[in-house]
């Protein structure tokens, strides 16, 4: 997808230029892994024209394997960024219409091929979210996946200004997550993709949050769902669209893990803070023998995140893992 | 339209930012007619959102009457430019799928309301190239100005990366010439738009052109079509993505008249070049009591916008009848 | 006015290059009034050259109303702006000698045209503070407006680089305030630009407002000037360049009101933070039927003009609203 | 002076920014010395305050003395430049009302003090051209550089758009000139400023140069000025904006040198070209046997300097003499 | 190595800033291949720090194998380039004492691993004048390249600002190019480095090329040289740093060929011209039955590169066989 | 030094260009006292090249006195800087291998002519950390210094990732320190290159700092290099990387004094902080009368500069004792 973001805190069109780069949640969660130095594949259908050939190769820069990435004729998806501040909150448009991945169908994309040798498949509530087709490849992929026995994680992640095809979140992704061994998300997707909600609502808007309470909604959504192994809570509290707190829970049927707490009191861009997260933790859960650690690694992870520009999370293991066991306190490295 | 180029010669994402401007057929010659101290009114479709409002903002800031602008749901329509240098010519990606314009239909707009107290329309064959709900709406416009009396003029401006919604552009366009007192073309638009051609074809890619045949085909069509009033044809020699030869010659079913021919050897910008040639015609036509001058007036101005960056042709008429006038040596004024 | 700002927070010249926009108190109300959907008039006197000319190309964008601005030979008034951070203070440099509303006088406006239709006239002190024919325009313009029935209102402003040409403000605004009907201000602006003062000072360089002495304040201006029907007044508290506290309160004679206060932490662009208040407030009065929601309107919007960079506050109503009725968390919108 | 540019080749405001540098006649001629290692004094008077301090600073860093500029409370003058291309001529805006050499009056500066240990004073056409003050402060410069014995050279650089103050150039200069020893000029300053005219005129327009006739308007202006002891003709076919002919001659009274001709024909940067031959000029008079030799040096610097962006001609005396001596092919060094 | 060229035409740090980008010789005929869907492989020493990663991001970007490059702890070569316009040449200062590369020895690179499965083999004239080790290195590379059966292609490529560290280039290259099947050099490459001349010298600053006397000094090389199969010479005509002449001849000691010549009016970007040639020919090669086909691609791609920012050739197979066979008009593609 | 730093916050190389500035521990200094209007030399070696020109005439600018800067062979030093957010720390790389003062030795600099009519100087331990030749020429200058009677400072600034030719920081600091008078450092550098450290360490990472125990490291200095007269120490108190508490003491063998603190809150660039203080500290020892207005003085002027964008400290006296006298509440200056 085409990010086109506004110079610094301007609103669209003070300045007759876009800032253009590329990302999305899948690509965001596989330039995540690919910089962890973990084989990541990236599969999706792009236009076949320059525009697309540009997104993969910048991809393929960050060692992204894209070989099985479908070339078509519709068009590069686009979303329009304006970064907030303080009380303005950052403004996303999406212009996602005609778009090749919109466009697609069951059938495009050879699953057996795109899988083989992979040993887990991640996807996000958002690609089922833009068209009836993009749906129905979502659910030929997570089945495909479960069938060729790789691990599916999901973030549900729901937007309210997608999902204008006809169907609501729900109605698909009560299915789809039928096939997620890992479910992450946050707790208005929670209601909002699976119709879960815990007992006694949170404030939302701000405010301190109610950490108990998300041991309630996980182990809900893994009575609901009983194929669900392991579900991870991001818990983000906006302050301001500068300052954010920022830790996460994840339970696993057993235990819960409550991560550190960062205070993000400067955030540079904050988009992409979500799929940070969903490459921190399929890492740390692939190379930490602990629960604990890979979430401590998918919270810092995520944590830096909002000190990167552009949606990618350029950040190394070695930088999170100082973080990890660091103050923070961001004394300059010479 | 949104026009996002890559910066300087570059190539398309050498750097990571677009400029990002407005521009299209016929809201370039709104903004040229405005900039002559015409009234000018815009009529189109376009997204209910900050991309089209910035649009609009900027219609408007050069004195384009826009209270006739339809919002409706659709996107921005798109045009990814790259800017050619010497033998490498500079490109185009349309990206107009589902764009409000393109998925506007028969009845949108208020033709009565749109056309109240004007006196002339133009439409450019860009439009009805995008879908077929844009060529009907092409087709009504036409009509309901020759209804109201409006003289029309059309820019034949075939493309052949549109086209693509199952109509060819001659099936359309023969059609809609029916309803058009003013052509103004290129010897290609002719032979792709209205499948007229001239016996002894020139060489369109380069070297001199030959002249005299251009009689020949404005005769043919105003001998095929007995409504078109005047045909104008824009004669470009490409020497090099740098260098055109500039000028165009206007029959009236009488005279024949052949304008002055500019060496443009270091172009800034040549998107837009036509339609500066319909603004500054239009204009002409309006305020010269003989073609010839109305002839130089536009093949002046839009010799001039090839020395403007963006889509529009910022130039004054003080400005184009300077050029008319004088040598076009390019003096300092100070 | 031509605003010429350093890039980010770099001192004057350190790149050679300088953010080049347009503001000014008076064309800032107008552009708040013309985003909230009002329609705004903006008279002055500009320079009969291509930079007047682009000033008024950028407000007509805007959708106000320029057809009464005169153009004259004087030049564009320039203000230099950097900004400050932390303890280092923004700094402005005026640079406002020769410009043509400095130079213009009695006679160059015509009132009757300027006001026909119009319903409220808004001024500043920064407009009398440039020169004596200034002065005497804006006398000359206040004494029309409450001739004509409109409702007066003027944001004191006081400049102290301002205020060269023989006059102290107080000569001039204990004048011209006598047509006022509301007055906008805050606490220093009285003492320079009324001479009028609370009995027990507060600090105003930082620390907690003493909001009780703002109401003896405004009785005060009200006793002194009858003719005033309102005043309002902004509360800031600066804390460093980066974080000020913004509130406001109101007195009507009878009430008073005092706001929200918002703790605007992460400032991108303080300038043009007053005329944000009286455009909110301009319209707040107009648009809801108690002083209290107009004063969180005014208060509101010019919280956000504090996350816009240039001098125009670029939101609209709902945005405002929004901002009202919500925490101000900043999360992303999308 | 400070120069704000509009980016590129783009008209004034299609971006939010200007290139902002310093320039003007006497300064460019000052850093062209300082860059060829000659002791270089700039003399004016500049406003106290950052913008002027950043001018001086630049200046300073070239290696010019600056110990004599005087601090005054004016503004910085500026002018506006606009890039032409091709047959769009690049546009100067003045803005030099009020600035600080603008109100200068006789006596501001220690003329005594300024020209000691100094052999040769220059001054242009310019700056008699800004106010009465800068006039009579000129005539009073000339004045004590002859009394104290310092060579005397005026670039008489006509410019129609200043001359705005009462009095016409050729009142003023057909007596600054009394006290010129070599004078620059070209053809339209002659008529302008000394309403010297050589029988035949030739098409300043474009064209090529009749060469002959500049022989006769040299003698004819030593003849009526019987101090003038040498005439320097800079020779400008202006084929477009980016084209140009360069050429120069030189008569000495007795014998008459023509220059070595250079097509430029791609420029970069054409303002300061003038400034360039003057400072070319004073460096080869100073610096070689011949004033053939100094004539080509002149013309070779000033060929140079249309290839440099901003007023100043940044090239070294090897560079100069490298394209003296070579074919001017452009070939990389590396 | 790392490019750091200063803005447009501007002269080093009139701005503060640098364009960053990556390219030199043997990664430029490496990108080259890989845009033509070739498998490319750039094996090279760099820095173990991030600039290091950078460089090898982007190249893995084009789809080059960057598995064998290898990592140590010296700096990132860097040259400085300002582009120069008409009489004004292109400066380089090579800034590569120190870097990766310079200090690598022999044994550093595991040929064996490097080569395995690859044909052929290119190495630059440049690397071996950066220091002895990387003349030593160069000299294992060519031998280990013979001993697997690749074909070796070497561009002579004399830089007379490197050969610092005690060698001369005709020392080591004589001794190099007896590894040689393809050599690719112009007339001055002979002469340099290896010593030789044909009798009647032309004028390498300008002026039309004497083509006759390239046969003789091809065959005078293979001669030398019985193990050189092919000989190919890039024609120059550098009329100005905006216009060179382009050609090209290749003589396989049996028949001469002559290409196409294309006159670059407008250079963009004249560095990486060679390379993009090296890169042309050996697709050329590799992929026509004829070698003036050969020759011709490779002229025509290396004419492209002229028209494209930055060291690599960004351009396809299409568009370079697209110029082949057309005018090199520059029509817009739309 | 050459300073090469990404755009903004970005990462190297997410955009193609870096802000090229210069810099370095002994310029920033110097830069400083130049601001201040004392009378700077800088000595150095610095390449025989453009890079090395564009230095020079950007110290020359501020007033430095440049005339003693040896030009030689070698390349400029650069490092390259990203700059961190919150968590995220900033990050220097260090490129100077083979730089002109890397290669530098004994005998290059003629210091009594450098130090001609000097009273102070001033080193820092950067430079002896760069190579064996750059140690040994600063054992040379102060031993110079001592010898023609100056007061020697020096700023200790331990790095380390510099000391890589073969000793460590304390074999060179603890013999040259024997020469200096004032030192200044944190406690990290006297443990580092004084191998001195006071009893109960505190967390250098973070947290409030015990005050109390510098004292004594400042008493343990001064007992073990009876020569020292003074030692200034720098608190920095790092919350974040966008927010550091900063404060300093100052002991002189009788009296302690501990300066205000500044909590600086929204750091925009905070390398040469420690160089302001240094510049800051010897202006105010040559310019008050006491020494806790000195260290006032200095710690005020490198709270600001943590305001200023590059390694400069671009303020005035004015604005820094403003800071000391004032609240440092940021209110704008107009």
């Amino acid at each position: 997808m085409l990010r086109l973001k506004s110079p610094g805190y301007e609103r669209f069109f003070q300045s007759p230029m876009l800032e253009a780069t590329f990302g999305g949640g899948e690509a965001n969660v596989a330039v995540s892994l690919a910089n962890y130095g973990m084989d990541a594949r990236y599969v999706t259908v792009l236009p076949k024209n320059d525009i697309g050939e540009a997104c993969i190769r910048e991809l393929r820069g960050f060692g992204v394997d894209v070989a099985n990435i479908v070339r078509s004729e519709g068009r590069m998806g686009i979303y329009y960024l304006e970064t907030g501040a303080v009380q303005r909150a950052s403004k996303v448009i999406y212009d996602r219409a005609g778009s090749a991945i919109c466009d697609a169908k069951v059938g495009d994309i050879d699953w057996a091929k795109a899988f083989a040798g992979a040993s887990w498949f991640h996807i996000t509530g958002i690609t089922p979210a833009i068209s009836q087709g993009a749906a129905e490849l979502s659910m030929e992929a997570v089945r495909a996946a479960k069938a060729m026995g790789l691990h599916v994680s999901c973030d549900l992640n729901y937007r309210k200004n997608l999902w204008k095809y006809g169907k609501t979140a729900d109605q698909v992704m009560t299915e789809l997550v039928r096939y997620v061994d890992t479910v992450i998300a946050n707790e208005e997707d929670f209601q909002k993709s699976l119709l879960l909600k815990a007992e006694s609502a949170h404030e939302v808007e701000g405010g301190e949050l109610n950490v108990a309470q998300y041991q309630a909604i996980a182990k809900l959504a893994m009575d609901t769902y009983p194929n669900i192994k392991r579900v991870a809570i991001t818990l983000r509290e906006s302050k301001s669209a500068n300052h954010n707190g920022w830790s996460a829970c994840l339970y696993n049927g057993k235990d819960f893990f409550l991560s550190r707490k960062y205070a993000i009191t400067d955030i540079v861009d904050r988009v992409g803070g979500g799929d940070s997260f969903g490459g921190g933790l399929i890492y740390g859960l692939n190379h930490y023998p602990d629960e604990q650690t890979a979430l401590e690694f998918a919270v810092a992870a995520s944590c830096l995140k909002h000190t990167i520009s552009g949606d990618y999370n350029r950040v190394s293991v070695t930088e999170v893992e100082g973080l990890m066991k660091g103050s923070g306190s961001g004394r300059v490295q010479r």
